[in-house]
């Protein structure tokens, strides 16, 4: 094998492995969780790329995830704490995750993808997260205790403060409708109020209204967008009423 | 408490922990995971039902078999275990294995749910099945090596064999895409051969072709059911010829 290829392979694995606070075993496992199908493709040794890491990564996050949720929101329903889950394991949202810990620059992909920046994509991140996890999860004999605390220690505080503030990618108007329908019986009503600008760059106003305490308004380039923040608005709203639910 | 309720509740309680083959050492957690909401109106104390378990359980059963599809398709992309996945961890596959377990017998459900066979319906079991890992989980603090022991005494071998035999409900179209596009680099042709029989009772023909060798033929009440039916045949011969991988 190429020294200089060597010596990345052990630049990336002492970086993550500072970053996560972990030493693994078998250093053959974190490997491949850092390592997309397109640098395999390029590379004449044989290694194995993320991808059975990624599918089994992604259930180990999803466990853990759930705990976190129902350990914070005890009275939450099946439907809401689902929601709040696919909205968490989220290309989306994992891929934040992902950058936190500079997967970016720890991802090994091939030079052709490097060129077209393909470390900053969300998917790719997202991928290698969830990877890492499962490296994690199968170094540690298939055990799910090491690789939650090191979720816990490096994401919890975040996860929880995004949850509480919204700052999560997450369907809005369903997870609205939910908590209004379990809590006063009702589903909220939009209604539009204006449509204003040229045709080809128009910016609705939606209104969403649950009560005559509680009206909210939200504005976007499609009715869907304005709905959604409008939603987004008084889920927020009702969670700042109610502390001890989601 | 009525104690011919309470008599209920150990009946049933004892009854799984039997199948099981595990002792609860809360003995809450079973009665939650086996309580329907329906069931919880009508009773005047205060219980909790499954759905928080069955959250959590739905996590903890997709972690147990996807250590179980890696395991026994070391080979297969990331995209065909992940259908897999989600084809197994389904209401049609569980509420299959609720079955087995006698849970249409042992779920706890309001009188006029009874009467309704509430307990016969596929996301009722489901659900049951979904929170009883769940609540085992809980009940072994959180650790993942009881449920996974007890769903491999009970399910592996007919697991394993339902994937090989392909009687799990799947979406073949897809696999097969994924498994054709792996393989050989081409996605499987179909073709509409005959429609048959008057008009609002149509038997459709449909061909499935992958190459010279391998076609297959499907029949069914509309297009998509002839080519689920064919893609299904393709997708087994296949699997027939090459028995290392999904």
């Amino acid at each position: 094998m190429d020294e200089k290829v060597i010596k990345q392979f052990e630049d990336r694995i002492n970086k993550i492995e500072a970053i996560l606070g972990y030493n693994f075993k078998d250093k053959s496992n974190i490997l491949s969780a850092i390592t997309h199908r397109s640098f395999v493709a390029e590379y004449p040794e044989k290694i194995k790329d993320y991808e059975v890491l990624e599918f089994l990564g992604d259930a180990v996050l999803s466990l853990i995830v759930s705990e976190i949720l129902i350990k914070q929101f005890p009275n939450a329903r099946e439907g809401e704490l689902s929601q709040l889950r696919s909205s968490i394991i989220s290309e989306a949202y994992l891929s934040r995750l992902g950058r936190k810990i500079s997967l970016t620059e720890i991802a090994l992909v091939s030079k052709g993808e490097l060129m077209q920046k393909g470390t900053e994509r969300e998917s790719l991140l997202c991928d290698v997260f969830e990877a890492i996890f499962g490296a994690i999860y199968v170094d540690c004999g298939y055990n799910i205790s090491k690789p939650r605390a090191i979720f816990k220690k490096l994401f919890y505080k975040d996860l929880i403060n995004d949850i509480k503030t919204g700052n999560i990618p997450r369907d809005y108007k369903s997870l609205l409708q939910i908590y209004t329908q379990k809590h006063f019986g009702i589903a909220p009503k939009y209604k539009l109020i204006s449509e204003e600008g040229p045709e080809h760059s128009k910016i609705f106003t939606i209104e969403c209204k649950i009560s005559d305490k509680l009206t909210t308004s939200g504005k976007g380039k499609s009715k869907k967008e304005a709905e959604t923040e409008a939603a987004k608005k008084a889920y927020i709203q009702l969670h700042k009423t109610s502390n001890t639910e989601t």
